[in-house]
């Protein structure tokens, strides 16, 4: 291994306490990867075409890198990254990576630089450290690497040992990468979640074409409200044919509601008409959620629930570069008063599956355990997107597993669109949980077996239990 | 000691730090246990009768444990949990502690996991982990041990070292069975608690019922203002007789209000009239807060606030099983604006106590820390229900006394209706406050000598002042 | 050094962690100290007259120490903290340093008990922990050296290897000291920092008043918007011609506003009438964040928000006593809301440097840091207060640094009216830092290279850089 990476890296420094980790890493470190909730593209797997250059593959999409390096001053634009209105923006891959290496220090101590430097070891093997000195040396090793076969989304796929992967994919998609993966022959298991936001959520762009396109490709007349409520059962059926296990909700809130049928009926009349307020949108994506429920007990999708990002804070950012620029930031979010009408309805339910995800992390203490402590249809989603950290992992087991244990979560979710950083993440969480495993057993509030068989349970078994894969 | 627990449990892992965790420990560990806030019942100790079977002491009554094993899906019923309404629920003691030995390993990282298996050894004498092969057996076990006299309340009680333990009664209890411990040759102290709930919440079933008798039992007048602070006072003294050195309140928030006179009295009528509306309601619960501090600053009984849980969060569980069945559901709590009113009038007297209790950790150092670092009035209780935990009690440490030190901290309550696990609660105080002094010490942050010092303040000393016992 | 400071003090435990900390810490403990934001007097610097009493330097002037003593039942009047009334309080340094030094152990496990141990041994050279019996020894000792010229403001000023310090000062302050100071021979940089609360709170005791003063002395006519504005301009120009870099303001909460010059101007005029009500006296203090934001645009001044202290919480204190004494309370704090507004305007032009403050911990890992990580005009001001401290430090770091890094955070303030203890503040700083730092390294997330840089940034590049020292 590299001198980039060690092989101990992220287990505590206590000698004692580190063999227990190491222990407990070996024996779930080559388990198999599941990643029932991520934000690959499809037509990936589907086409399997090279991935571009370095930069491309790397900087240009990942968020998480872009808003850093800008949040020091470097423009968006000199980092590749598309703008929304077609003014220009830096295209040579060689200069957003030299640009990209020369700020590498930036990320010292954060996820990003395990995840890369993981990344660059492992799959590119590379050896020196990223920096301007060695830019377009790993520049075009890296290159060089993605136009061999083996570096193709499939191949990848293989090397990466995922049993399964879960894209993210609209109400209205066709689901055509999934459908040609079905006729291919090749055997990696790529299955889609039903994201529906763009036909739930009034103030979606195009919400009402969106709906007549709904009606249209799912034979409901989305005019009326049991027709819409056809049209999701009806997509929700099409997507479980491709093998999709879950569904996937991105709402401002967790605000849900449980109205009653002609009130329902009556609200879906104002928001198809264009004419609903601030307040009766809100509601019916309230609503929205516990139909969604509703539908989860009887067709089985596991639902995933992902509230509290303030989505594109910088109104500037929005309309020059669009969403998903780095600017999207968490508030403070309620589920005990929020939940509760979803959980009124279905919440006793052991064979509902409702994944609570949170970025506030002072509701995990606080609401998220008490809940998925006592409600058999709640579980807790691993740390989400800051959090998906080895900090963040941390924090999230020493706050809630004293009240809600191990098995009320769910596994890790790598939920990325960086393909090449997954096992790194994957493995990131592996040691994390490991390291948190060791402290217990060395403060011996559990015994080193019983840690073991924990261990297997949150790197492999929860997950593909929780989300029935 | 047997395999199931280790004799340095809950000590830092770092072989420094925990040689001086042991010589902490060492010097507390066989200290007297103060219990000064706890839900044991009276009539045990007045009674002196057998503890039932194995189930019906360990399994049924506790909420930590039935409502993990319910939210894996397991019916309260099959555990034994009495219903609401009468349907027939698991009567065989054996077939409950079957479900829950198989179900135990849901149970590893939590508490509830160190207090069973610290009963089982100490108490019980159990030498195998709890599952489903061994369940028969240590059932028949400590089923064969509760008929002995040794395992009688009395005698637990004196063999757990108890100094003294308050137990938790309603403003309307005779206090028989303290009356008639009072009355028998056992020098065992079990003191009352005053705990009005039932008669200052206008929203509790009976309200006004109860305060017709409370207006009989003690003589005054609840139909006026003065009448019904009267009768407050009178059941106050009636508690201190039999040793009470404390009130308890469990309200759904802190908010208090210190109204006029006339605005008292007028408000006082609406709520006895039963025509006041929900926000007037709040308004006297606050008020009364305010009442509660000014007659403890005439008859000096401590005043213990429990804020910030949604009872019962779950109709249906409220509805076929009643209160107290594991969904009362922590909800975010502000003390800076809620307490102003109280603290205005008795904040600054030195012969007021008043021991705050949350259980939204964020207002460990945002809120409560500043508050009982300013106010003389003021102390900090114990980490509350769901963070009497190894956890909860470190962050409770980390989190206040860089503020508010330690002598505004009142010691460990351990605030349960677990008779049996009292010595292990206790326990587990002392082995983490031992930690926490133990790496200060090891990080130079305090000499040894007075890591000792406050080793004892936590573990006996602070307790038998702050509740004067 | 002595018995009462470890030279290891603050550093982890673990061995191999403790000797990677102390590397650190070597490389960066004699670097000059940078103070960009605290509250020493200029004019101790300009007349360099002798420091009084112990208990007058030590005690008197700190609300750290006399609001723990004070909620421990000892009266204010008797520690000598004057009345705000004319009424007698203690005024003898001996006696008030007794009572201190009696009650010393009630610091245990805070930072005051830190920075005074560090500034007992290497300040005054005392040997022997304090308390009741060495009291009045150490009280002569103190006393006999603080007549010493070489104990004097500038000469310690000098012993602190103080490199720069900013003072605050009112917006109407002539600066005379300032004046007096660069007039003088001596080299110490001090300067002064741009603090307009009394000309910006409508609230403010006296605040038309001192509009009138601010007209007088800009030459502005502050009866207008724009003549109002102007004066802020010219005193910032004036503050700027003695070395001012920023400017601070300690708002109740985070909010700003960005109204259109009509809006404003009449917003102004209502302010300027008198007749503001509450929600138009806080829409201008939020406005005028904003305006202070785009006048940093032009002159480069950095702005420094401290939002979310109540102020005075209690009423009597208040009165009896006056502001600062210790009952400022924290509250929630909203950043992402709050400030919009001004980073709609200003937030994505790097030249821009608004520094955030908070006393919520919660908003760290919530909103601070992914704010911080994306807006090139923010930054992380340092644990703020009750923060300033070993524990508040290290939960800083732990809950900023994997979303933000450590290049959007500022370095050290020590933000204190205790000139004495200012070395020891920023060797807590350096060391924690260190600690924290050192734990990246021994889990393998960090070379020990890198961490060294880091820990240089930490301790003295960010802080020269943030603040344009």
């Amino acid at each position: 291994m590299s001198a980039l990476i060690h092989e101990d890296r992220l287990f505590p420094a206590d000698p004692g306490t580190r063999a227990i980790a190491r222990r407990l890493y070996q024996s779930v470190k080559d388990l198999p990867l599941l990643s029932p909730h991520g934000h690959t593209d499809p037509r990936w797997y589907a086409q399997n075409e090279p991935f571009p250059d370095p930069a491309q593959l790397l900087i240009v999409p990942d968020h998480y890198i872009f808003r850093m390096l800008y949040s020091q001053g470097i423009p968006l634009a000199d980092l590749g990254v598309p703008s929304a209105d077609g003014s220009p923006v830096e295209t040579d891959g060689r200069k957003i990576w030299r640009r990209f290496a020369e700020n590498y220090f930036l990320f010292r101590g954060t996820p990003t630089r395990l995840w890369l430097d993981d990344t660059f070891v492992n799959l590119f093997g590379i050896t020196e450290p990223l920096n301007g000195k060695t830019a377009d040396v790993i520049y075009d090793q890296i290159a060089a690497l993605l136009t061999r076969p083996e570096y193709r989304p499939r191949a990848l796929f293989e090397r990466f040992n995922l049993e399964v992967i879960a894209t993210t994919d609209g109400a209205l998609d066709d689901l055509r990468w999934h459908k040609m993966l079905r006729d291919s022959d090749w055997k990696g298991r790529v299955v889609p979640a039903y994201r529906p936001d763009a036909v739930i959520d009034p103030d979606a762009v195009g919400f009402q074409a969106n709906l007549d396109t709904l009606g249209a490709i799912s034979g409901a007349d989305t005019g009326t409200w049991q027709g819409y409520l056809d049209a999701h059962r009806s997509r929700r059926a099409y997507f479980k044919s491709f093998g999709a296990t879950s569904s996937d909700h991105g709402h401002l809130t967790a605000e849900t509601a449980n109205l009653g049928e002609a009130e329902a009926k009556s609200l879906f009349d104002r928001v198809r008409s264009g004419k609903a307020d601030a307040r009766e949108k809100a509601l019916f994506r309230a609503q929205m959620l516990t139909e969604m429920a509703k539908m989860s007990r009887d067709d089985g999708l596991v639902l995933q629930i992902h509230p509290g990002a303030w989505r594109s804070h910088s109104a500037e950012i929005l309309q020059k570069f669009g969403r998903d620029k780095g600017f999207d930031i968490p508030m403070q979010t309620d589920y005990v008063t929020a939940l509760k009408p979803l959980l009124d309805c279905v919440g006793l339910d052991p064979n509902v599956t409702v994944v609570l995800f949170t970025i506030d992390e002072t509701s995990y203490s606080r609401e998220l355990a008490p809940l998925a402590g006592a409600y058999p249809a709640l579980r807790l989603g691993p740390p989400w997107w800051f959090f998906d950290s080895p900090e963040g992992m941390r924090r999230f087991r020493e706050l809630t597993t004293e009240t809600t244990g191990f098995y009320n979560t769910v596994g890790f979710n790598d939920d990325t669109r960086a393909f090449p950083s997954i096992p790194a993440r994957h493995d990131v969480s592996r040691r994390v949980d490991s390291a948190y495993l060791a402290r217990l057993v060395a403060e011996h509030q559990m015994p080193e077996e019983e840690a073991m068989e924990v261990s297997q349970d949150l790197a492999y078994r929860l997950a593909k239990r929780a989300y029935k894969l």
